[in-house]
């Protein structure tokens, strides 16, 4: 564990670290906020997952979520959004390879062997978080986007895991959505794959119920077609999931969005999360 | 006028607009953060001036600013750094030229063209966004860095001009401390132009009283030599100015501590300009 960077932050440390990841065999940078409450006590943690593009940088600057998490007394910790360094596979595109690990582990070559997110994510992070910082084990996760996504599956995926679960104008249905090119290399052409990934698939099969808050604004450029939230509420309600899907007008797919709703995203987290 | 961007944000809309500027004979960038009680009624205004190697971008994206601005009905305008775009002088270093435009009008060639930042943030700004937006006369002035230093100068220079002043970890002496490689080149070796420049200097001479306030963080690598809060305070001292300096333990220069304090300035610029 490597500390890159570290600035005081409404009253708490907003730090950078890295390390050498064994899930996806690189090194790997998150961003940790530490609120002023944890040099007293151990703190919940929210993880929040990032979009297409973006490396653990883009939240810890564009969002302003360390107000909120200062006021309630959350750590939240932002992974990048792949494995990187030299001899990471990559391909043609925005929405595949670097910066698109979709938080799943590949099955196909060459993404395979490097592009396990998911265990990354839901495994190897969480470990080292509870390791090295003041975090108490209580966990909520969230994430915009592709990250939304990223929340959605690793919850899903991992019932009892997070407390909480939430997402901001998330790919409701990546195979069906924006993650399909992603999905048709990393997997193959197996369809029965993808439904282990699609948070929408999740959702119908799911015993355990999932009550998720989500926030959408109605003028994002990628609403119908590769974020689809009239699957999502498809799904819930065909599963029994309680879901409250806040349509926002105005607010587009970016981080003024982002910013915008952030805080309520951070209250519902630590309302879950710091309940006895 | 033309719009660039156009984001929901916290009610209200963050802007980007460029025009053809005539003070620095460019095609000019700046934001503007329109907070909901501007679809009714007119706002008082906020000018916010940037600091070293920033474009009319960084406080937009990184200050969070638009949330306050949105709780107090500002209009937050945030101007570029310096002229730009093709035959605009630049030199070597972060310190001069392209995003170190000091806020001055410069006397020297071949400087003296183009580099007329205090014409365009103190006359030509103010009129054109008087102008086409809902915004009162009532107007603030603050900045970050260089851009502190900026906010001072113009606040200085045209008395009665601005209601509030404020600023964030400025260069509180241009002309003995980050501007002097700048200063030799925009006025030359003349020391009294510089003087007229220097808010330190400024404050001295001053007849109408500015009371100021100052937020700084304690762990600045600029500090001693670059920023010079010691300067600012014997300043105000010797001319009668109310200084509230506030010094910050552990933060640094960056867009984290300007984020973790633009509110208290926000709240501060409000309360000068929503006063009847």
């Amino acid at each position: 564990m490597r500390k890159i960077e570290s600035h005081g932050s409404f009253g708490g440390t907003q730090e950078v670290w890295a390390h050498d990841a064994t899930s996806t065999s690189c090194e790997m940078r998150f961003g940790v906020f530490l609120p002023p409450q944890a040099q007293h006590t151990p703190c919940p943690v929210l993880y929040f997952l990032s979009g297409l593009t973006c490396t653990e940088q883009n939240f810890i600057q564009k969002s302003g979520m360390q107000r909120y998490a200062a006021e309630h007394g959350l750590i939240i910790v932002s992974p990048d959004t792949s494995p990187r360094g030299e001899g990471v596979p990559d391909a043609e595109g925005d929405d595949i390879g670097l910066s698109a690990g979709f938080y799943v582990d590949a099955t196909q070559a060459p993404w395979s062997a490097q592009y396990r997110m998911q265990s990354y994510v839901t495994q190897e992070l969480p470990t080292l978080v509870e390791a090295h910082f003041p975090a108490s084990d209580m966990r909520g996760i969230t994430g915009h986007s592709m990250g939304g996504h990223g929340a959605l599956i690793c919850a899903l995926r991992n019932p009892g895991f997070y407390r909480s679960v939430s997402a901001l104008a998330p790919i409701c249905s990546a195979s069906r959505g924006w993650g399909r090119k992603a999905f048709a290399a990393y997997f193959g052409e197996d369809a029965d794959t993808w439904r282990r990934w699609d948070a929408c698939d999740l959702l119908r099969a799911s015993k355990e119920k999932f009550p998720l808050l989500v926030d959408q604004g109605d003028a994002d450029p990628f609403l119908e077609d590769k974020l689809q939230p009239d699957l999502l509420r498809a799904a819930c309600d065909a599963g029994g999931h309680a879901l409250d899907l806040r349509m926002r007008r105005g607010y587009d797919h970016g981080f003024y969005f982002v910013a915008s709703f952030v805080g309520d995203h951070v209250a519902h987290h630590a309302a879950a999360l710091t309940r006895a």
